[in-house]
């Protein structure tokens, strides 16, 4: 039934490969089956001008997509001389997300900048971007542990997002370019190794949606990120 | 135990002043408590170009904030030269979810514009703009049936939207500027009349939020969200 | 003969709202028949940095209109990313009224910053901006002195400001938006209490036009301002 | 008195040099003492979207001033990225004077774009550009003529503009940049050859001004106005 | 001698990776020792306005860098709202030399856009965009041409690109990033298959160079080149 | 067979104009043939952040064309709100070749900003610009000297700069626009009083070009240069 022939509950093959920037603190690309995000993190001694002082670090995150990574050609923000509303609101979201799971007082008056490129979308960008964001953070910081410039932990628990929706009728998971386009309620969730909840955001794209649809959508979620978090285990002890 | 003094289901005294802007097609003055927004549908012979020759409308917002409607002057954005990524996520929702009650080829191949501009801030700007923007939309399209402009109902439903969030551990609804700059968790919901969900949008400021919590506050936005819509029919039938 | 019915000399109904902002240090919503004006005073504990270390204030103003006060929508000064030169030219202006009629010195080192927001346009928006502004500015420094932020008098004189014109080859005062854009020549005046003149702008928009027609506005409008101010220290003293 | 020992109703040096511009249709530099204006008058086969199908022409100007044109180096508009709001109201008022003597259908549906930029500036860059910008706007509309491009008469008079001011207490004209920077009040005056006024600016810079005083300056344009045109006669017929 | 234990006339290990890039037409991932670039071809049915309804194409290119691509982060362009100078001399650089290989009359009234996105830099960075980028726009016009879109040869020749200088005394080729910040001369040279020059930028950083020392350099390019263009035969033919 | 009717190797007639500009320390209008630039240097007493309290100065250039500079008007840099790509290449280009020639330890902590503005364009805008700048950084410097303000030497060799082409098959020394727009390989190179090489640009516009072609260019530069110099010395002595 799913253009991709998936069950419902199936994600596509997600792959994680840390360490792929060499200059980087930490670095992971991360693939969601044909979306793929190099995510960087970076240390930089220095925090946002509203925390100066106050002895806690920060943590923010900037997204983009290379023109070519989309179907069309997009136009590159940088020649149009702006980010658009899109890439403003999910940048906002991956910080927002990996802060949640960061004791900022622990990491010191510093600031670890993410930044999310989508070398080639099919889908779930934002998600991705989370998921793998997260495993360049952590290598980031164990960078900083190695070099002793931090000793209480700073990475509270895992953070990971996955997106769900309606489609056709059927609740289904991690949707995909094809799926995207046309499902009627589109959410996207970012839960924690314990299954705290950061994030929810759920559209409706045509008719509204039912609670219990929505529940629906939430249980996939819940399901798909305990897996995605164990995948993010693996990735980092490798 | 709130700083109101209000019940946890309480929500604050709203009203609607439709009509209010002499030169709009539709306009409304929203109040919950002391967040005033000038809400004012403006209609326009075009759509926007990927729209051209296709038959059906469009809806979009826009929003703003007056320079000292908050409690800080906050600098004027056109002064800046861009809109905030807050705007830009806030404008993109309001327009989402009035397209969702919106019949668009039954409005015929023309643009309302609607207008959210903040006089005063205390708290839940984004949820009654979108609240009060329904009334104003309401009389844009009465403006156009008075002239014959358009035939068949071109609005399918109320839409309507409160926050909710946990504060010191209690569910809360529509949250004041004082509960929501330390509230640990803050929803947004856009419910319709039928209660049809049209957007979620739930975020953890400090500690992730549990399945419970979650639906605590969606009960609390459901009931409220039902009083609002009564409201507003009231509001364009006097 | 004037489309409102209005004499020659006849300004429309003047009144002020003064303190309707609830955080701004001085508001007033000042209303010139339809054109109505929302100005807010903010004190902030800084001044700009031309003036830093220099002992005295500052007073500046931003002005701006909702997309919608106008008969037409207007586009969004801060989506489009820049403001007019209108705009420009007329927080200029404001600006300037202003601090003929301030002792900076009196002052101290902080800054002023008066927001003129027109809610509703209809003629004379910048007349009526600093007409209001006044007002608000005065709020601001009571709000000052009954915190003993300052002793000396920082207000030295009323100022406020009208337009006049030669409409169908009558001199009138107070143009509303029918007069003001079919009028031959347009003059704006903004004079003191005691009668000074602070700044005269006249324009021809078609024909130039004669010293004794430029004469006749001028004396229009010094009696129409000595009536604004009438109203303005009713306004304050209530 | 006056720093440089002219008399208070003696203007400065003035002279004209039409045809400088090897590439545009009309062009002058014109000087005022040690202020330098190159104004160059471009014919373009297209108005303003505003004007199109109207049978009527346009005429537009811009102001820019060399980034050491002043006795301080400042920032070049260009790389700043906007014009700033003193640029605009220049602009604005060049563009306004010179449309008040134009016949705009005789032009036909073409616009003349006039650049007027500051080479060396000394106070009074304005009023040059004007005066200037009148004998490129006439070149202009010869090289048109010799081309049968136009048959009636375009240019309806002559326009000319002079800054006057009170100076340590002394009604005087042509201020330059020694006495502009300390003047107590500063007057702008756009008149016709015939006249009649187009443009009046005054502002007091510190104590407002009397009546009185106002039409000291007035008078003193008056006669001023009436020197420039007749050098302007006098460049354009040599 | 060299940071990296290289030969003088010794390039780094290049690579081709073609059709890396799931959507674009035409694609390569070029790698120059760690210099990885990712260039897309895409084409698009319209041309620049200049070119519209001449019958000719029209090959243009973009250049970006992601922030986490060099040593430190770099500011995003995107979020600084402005490409630099050095972005916009490059992607110009990039443009008119494929265009010199080109035959744009054959190519059709289309536009292919090349965008090159260092995802790491190690130096040299342009020139490894101009040496992968006609990989990818080989693939473009081979894939136009599998759709009979194209008869005619488009492509008359190949183009490659590398940077040499003057290392310590000694004319190297190839430069990274270790021998590029610390070199006395740099220069690119752009060469088509056949050995003629597009290309030529040589700059002297610090003493200036002498004819001999710019002849030794132009002899290294020649000879680099060659086994360039053979690798891109085999990339392409592969 | 030249349009101006020039041999091969002879240049535009050139004159220099040092002091033009009243209130820049150092200044310069150049001439090459129609095309004309007004360079000034302008004393800023503070470095780029980069270079703060190193020690060293800076010397930095700006280059902007007036809008009807050209033989069609062109759209004004500043209006766009941005500086284009070729005018940012031209200004990063003389900046380099100035400071080429500079001891910028013995400046001291400064920086000379040039401006380099062309009033009248007719090809070779860029290496005239060069020149000129050069006699204008000298004043500049010996401005500082007769105020004590710098002892040892600052400049260290003269700079000047020149394009050849190829036109019609022919080497020809500084193009003119009618050759420069239809000339099939466009070289400026910039050289030292001494004959060393600070910069070569070579583009073939339309087929490459060969080793020969290049070096015949290389060396109708060089002797054109070396005359430049000449008549520069001739100019700072007069």
């Amino acid at each position: 039934m799913r253009p991709s022939g998936r069950q419902p509950q199936e994600m596509r093959t997600v792959s994680f490969e840390p360490g792929v920037a060499k200059h980087a603190e930490g670095s992971c690309l991360v693939r969601f089956g044909d979306t793929h995000v190099l995510c960087t993190a970076s240390l930089e001694e220095r925090v946002p001008p509203f925390l100066k002082g106050g002895g806690q670090g920060w943590v923010t995150a900037e997204y983009g997509m290379l023109p070519r990574s989309t179907h069309e050609r997009m136009r590159r923000e940088a020649a149009q001389g702006k980010q658009s509303g899109r890439t403003q609101e999910i940048q906002r979201l991956v910080g927002r997300s990996l802060r949640s799971v960061v004791d900022l007082k622990a990491l010191g008056e510093r600031q670890i900048s993410v930044d999310c490129d989508v070398l080639q979308a099919d889908g779930g960008t934002r998600t991705a971007s989370i998921t793998g964001a997260w495993v360049a953070l952590h290598q980031c910081i164990e960078w900083m542990r190695a070099r002793s410039m931090i000793s209480a932990p700073v990475l509270k628990d895992h953070v990971a997002a996955i997106s769900c929706g309606i489609y056709q009728g059927v609740p289904v998971v991690d949707l995909d370019y094809a799926e995207d386009s046309t499902a009627d309620t589109d959410a996207n969730f970012v839960i924690t190794g314990k299954g705290g909840i950061c994030e929810i955001q759920g559209t409706a794209e045509g008719e509204p949606f039912s609670d219990e649809e929505f529940l629906s959508l939430l249980a996939l979620a819940k399901t798909s990120i305990a897996d995605l978090v164990r995948r993010q285990k693996e990735a980092v002890s490798a």
